[in-house]
């Protein structure tokens, strides 16, 4: 891809205990933080049921409309673990042991301990790509612009290194944050003066309250570090002339 | 709504900030937990960036598949707050001052304090209903099915408790836990077989690693006890007869 091309992505969290509320979702932080340090946007994050017919219609759809593609969750080996079959049937593969990974997980486990549950695990679709798994054994799977990647938060940071080779970003993002003892409305029309001269960097305004603090971060997003010190220089000359304390920089 | 009738639910949750990582959403698992309390089920969430036709085209979306959406975000006094000028658009309303939003706010702010910023807060779609804020004044706004409420959590909690009169819920959904000593693979091919005798009952398996301890989660969902009761019977069946320890029941 090229360099200069906007890259960007969507993630899929598949899971009912996600929907429920009874688990909170950090991978959605982790693979964003992961893909902006690669030049990789992500667009959308949905987060549906264990549902097969979901499952594929969410994948076609999304697939089509970014250059890359990450599920989580789903590919243990419990009844509820649905994800490779459902891939398996959105791109119209067979679901099938996949040998290289039955020899991963057969020299991992000790004799006699590779059982039909443990196996359920490398049933994949017809010839999709080994993602290594240097926690737990069990690879994530890869067909086309789609990554399955397990739902523990563990393994699933531990996997995203062994991507590096098969996805390609453009320009690193860049953010600037200026945290401001201040609140939104006091500062509402000069970021929106800022944000009108620089078009194409996006500004974003997250009121905080830390530590009996109130105050405003302003982040400042751009694969262009010059776009981002003329904002901050814009942004500073109004905070200065309101005589605003600035909390932090970073 | 009938009372036998499920009731279903989607949340938008619109910011860039969540998208790029920087902040983890709480706001999916405290809705959803509130929802399960009064007989509501999400069965998607959406993660969006702050781009007008997108939140037009998602909102317009799930309002016709969901008894209920839900939005966060995006209803404060910056740019990039752009939700209720976006919802006006999806149900083609005009956007404009909300008077009975204008006097609530212009009795809340101190003399002189009642800025264009703070203004820009109560622009809403014609005739939206007011969702109160017990915490900070600022509204949220109710059209038809959907409901538009603020991104900052402790916010966005206060706010849920004045929904209860303008959502009805179905049955309320309850679940149980029991936490095993165990891995997924060992109880595999027995959860499966209470899954397929309990069609109607959600039974979710879930490993987890806490303090050292390696485990095993199975939570059993349904809006029916007795079903519930059942389910947990026939998984205590084979768990005694494996001997596993149980950690937890809750």
């Amino acid at each position: 891809m090229n360099k200069n091309t906007k890259v960007n992505a969507a993630i899929i969290i598949i899971g009912n205990e996600i929907l429920s509320g009874r688990t909170l979702d950090t991978n959605t932080s982790v693979i964003s933080i992961w893909l902006n340090s690669i030049g990789i946007q992500v667009k959308e994050v949905r987060v549906i049921p264990d549902l097969e017919q979901v499952i594929i219609n969410t994948v076609n759809e999304l697939r089509k409309n970014n250059d890359y593609v990450f599920t989580t969750g789903g590919i243990g080996p419990t009844h509820d673990d649905i994800t490779a079959e459902s891939i398996s049937k959105a791109f119209g593969l067979n679901y099938e042991i996949h040998k290289e990974g039955f020899k991963i997980l057969e020299a991992y486990y000790k004799p006699g301990e590779f059982n039909e549950g443990r196996q359920k695990m490398i049933w994949m679709p017809k010839n999709a790509k080994l993602i290594s798994n240097p926690t737990s054994g069990a690879p994530g799977f890869n067909v086309e612009n789609v990554f399955c990647l397990p739902g523990v938060p563990s393994i699933l940071k531990s996997m995203l290194g062994g991507l590096k080779n098969d996805i390609v970003g453009g320009k690193p993002i860049i953010s600037h944050t200026i945290s401001l003892k201040t609140v939104e409305s006091e500062i509402a029309k000069s970021l929106t003066l800022v944000q009108n001269k620089n078009k194409d960097v996006e500004i974003g305004s997250y009121p905080f309250f830390q530590a009996g603090k109130l105050g405003v971060s302003i982040v400042i997003r751009s694969e262009d570090q010059v776009k981002i010190d003329q904002c901050n220089s814009q942004i500073l000359e109004f905070v200065n002339l309101k005589k605003i304390e600035i909390v932090n920089r970073n």
